[in-house]
């Protein structure tokens, strides 16, 4: 069985677009949120009340739910509280309506629940398509979900490793995808001041994402600037090796022990 | 001027001690939420209004904001609409209120705010002591505090590196520390069903993690339970690196170009 879910919510058109690109390849259940979850993360919801309704599925022998949980929470409640014993062969998110690549995939919700899966053991990739339009055309993005999920449910990934795709929103969508890296960049936020109806001031944040190596062929960035998929693969460990630090660092700690 | 923050709350004793322990080295000024966010990860709001308010500093000369967002959040608001052209020399994230070891790093809303620190360029750090208790004594975690923030004032860290510190909580306080990497392990969540004065279902979290490695003496969670503080160096970017695919992986990819 393949669990699905993403970050859009459970009426996205992406994530209704990814169940049948699925369907032909086992039974898929989709947890989803349901209201829009994008830049949720990895939170987690531990103190409020979780609930779980099946709704109309957009796929004849597949079923959908909506939680008022995260994406995270919606693979945690999947495992733990709905699908009894059974243990998901897959767990698919997206397909995102906006981009994952670079720093984003550690804010995205539909990468949250990539992780998540994960950490559970099962192997787990996420799509996302670079248009945030809620009409957005998938359809060119099933090429990459046929090249992609017959060997993942062969040969499942390494323990700790999942998967990040990102698709360009050309006219047609490529047929090509690299393996990549996640470019180095920061958005540079800026934030909006308002007054309220009581003159009180309050913000909305906006930005710019800035990437620091344009010219680097090997990153999901130049791929998706170039009309070309990426495919990032992403650790779930966050350790740094211990290479990358500094000397200082290591004569401090050491000399405590 | 060194930015600190925190996931328990502006009110958190974890935080407060924290500032008090920052205050000798440079300005503090600490932005943290107006209500406990634990378990945020990463997330950030950007359709609601943020609101900024300062409130009365527990360290004379440090200032202190409460916020309506998110760990990260606050860093944002932080750097580019509360602190002008002034960028912080350090973030500093915690005192947390429990354990921020093994896989929990990656839920952590303390650690969002460190890695959303990293992510700004800046040297970033959080600091949890195994306690969940709202009157934990973080007295003897000022030692730790003395002996990292001076060399990270001084030297920095590398681009990309940020750090997490696991105090446990023994009495007293330990003196070692020790470099360790995340122990492997997971959540085996459950969820509690309960039925609503309406007839409805809802769920709430409980859980236990299992330490795949509890052998393992250079991992965290060894540490913390032989009575040793840990520092586990902590990467932003998460790409997997290529050694760890699976040739399957990298012949379907490569084949597309």
């Amino acid at each position: 069985m393949i669990l699905v879910s993403n970050d859009d919510g459970y009426l996205a058109n992406g994530v209704r677009e990814l169940m049948k690109f699925l369907a032909p390849y086992d039974e898929v259940v989709a947890i989803c949120p349901d209201s829009p979850r994008s830049g949720q993360s990895m939170a987690l919801t531990f103190t409020q009340a979780l609930r779980v309704r099946e709704v109309e599925s957009p796929v004849e022998g597949a079923r959908l739910f909506k939680t008022n949980g995260t994406p995270v929470d919606c693979i945690k409640l999947a495992r733990y509280a709905v699908l009894g014993d059974r243990n998901p062969s897959l767990v698919v998110s997206g397909i995102n309506h906006g981009s994952n690549s670079a720093i984003n995939v550690i804010y995205s919700g539909t990468m949250g629940a990539v992780f998540e899966g994960c950490a559970l053991g099962v192997p787990s990739i996420g799509f996302s398509l670079t248009s945030h339009r809620d009409d957005a055309d998938f359809s060119g993005c099933r090429r990459f979900v046929d090249m992609l999920v017959p060997s993942l449910l062969e040969h499942g990934l390494p323990d700790g490793v999942c998967l990040n795709v990102n698709i360009p929103d050309c006219h047609p969508i490529p047929t090509r995808i690299a393996l990549t890296r996640q470019a180095r960049g920061a958005w540079t936020e800026e934030y909006e001041k308002y007054i309220d109806p009581q003159g009180e001031p309050f913000y909305m944040v906006t930005g710019r994402f800035d990437n620091y190596e344009p010219d680097a062929r090997d990153t999901d960035e130049w791929c998706l600037a170039h009309g070309i998929a990426s495919l990032t693969p992403q650790l779930l460990d966050r350790t740094a090796p211990e290479a990358s630090l500094p000397e200082w660092l290591k004569h401090e700690v050491s000399v405590q022990i």
